[in-house]
């Protein structure tokens, strides 16, 4: 099966497609979609929809896993990056793949066994699972590649993780 | 020309189609999206985005005008809307239509006369420049007409409220 990983963002969205068979993975691409400060807000929404829109088209993906946003205290910058994140699961919905979500402690659980797990521990794991070369950068491209990571280690009970 | 309002939300998004020539307006048609809480949240960015896509392929709007979202609080409700405010920017670009941005001061001082006019003084004026026979409901709708309203007062320097 074919899982889209996102890690949401504005400036730089993450993505990694894996293939998981028979408890294997294979890392199929993934990078990031960058969108400049100075490029129009408007211009942005659109450049991350038709990007990850034909990346869909491009890997037919059975499911898009994607992180939960958490943001406690700045609600602007909330606002900014959830405009995006909406665009973002819109391209999965508009081509008809479910999208689930993860919280980052579910991430680090799945990925690297423990959910206080630091960023340079889950990218290792990362790496060692999907048998990289080098560690994928930046750190976004390595998040994307683990919350597919961590949704094909929840296939059994993904009903519970699907966007509701 | 023709002006579509959007009052951006997820329960709820209010819109309004003017058209303004010779400094009359006149409202093509108004109304609002509904999407319920118990609908699955990828479901209702679809809806939103399906039906103002659908309003904008049948109306054809020059432009469209949205208020600004303020969260100054509550992080995890700038997030849920922002979301689908992502979603109601992308649907408007995805057409090639300009997207305008007013404070909701901006648009009670267009509409009203003051930036400190209350709710109920912002539907009065909209009823009354619209020639309306009552007062559009609920308040998004309303809100969604005065955002039209101020963007039309505001075109001789609209280049400074495009959303950049």
């Amino acid at each position: 099966m074919i899982i889209f990983g996102v890690d949401p963002g504005l400036a730089i969205v993450g993505y990694g497609i894996i293939e998981y068979s028979g408890n294997r993975y294979r890392a199929i691409d993934y990078g990031c979609i960058k969108t400049e400060a100075k490029t129009p807000f408007t211009e942005r929404l659109k450049i991350i929809y038709d990007e990850l829109s034909s990346i869909i088209d491009r890997y037919d993906p059975d499911d898009l896993a994607i992180e939960e946003l958490f943001f406690n205290k700045n609600a602007k910058t909330a606002l900014k990056v959830g405009q995006a994140r909406g665009v973002e699961i819109l391209s999965a919905v508009n081509k008809g793949v479910d999208v689930y979500e993860y919280t980052p402690l579910q991430i680090k659980q799945a990925v690297a066994g423990y959910g206080r797990a630091d960023k340079k521990q889950v990218q290792e794991m990362v790496k060692l699972l999907l048998n990289l070369q080098k560690t994928p950068s930046p750190d976004d491209v390595a998040d994307a590649l683990a919350v597919a990571i961590c949704h094909s280690s929840c296939l059994k009970f993904k009903d519970m993780f699907k966007m509701k």
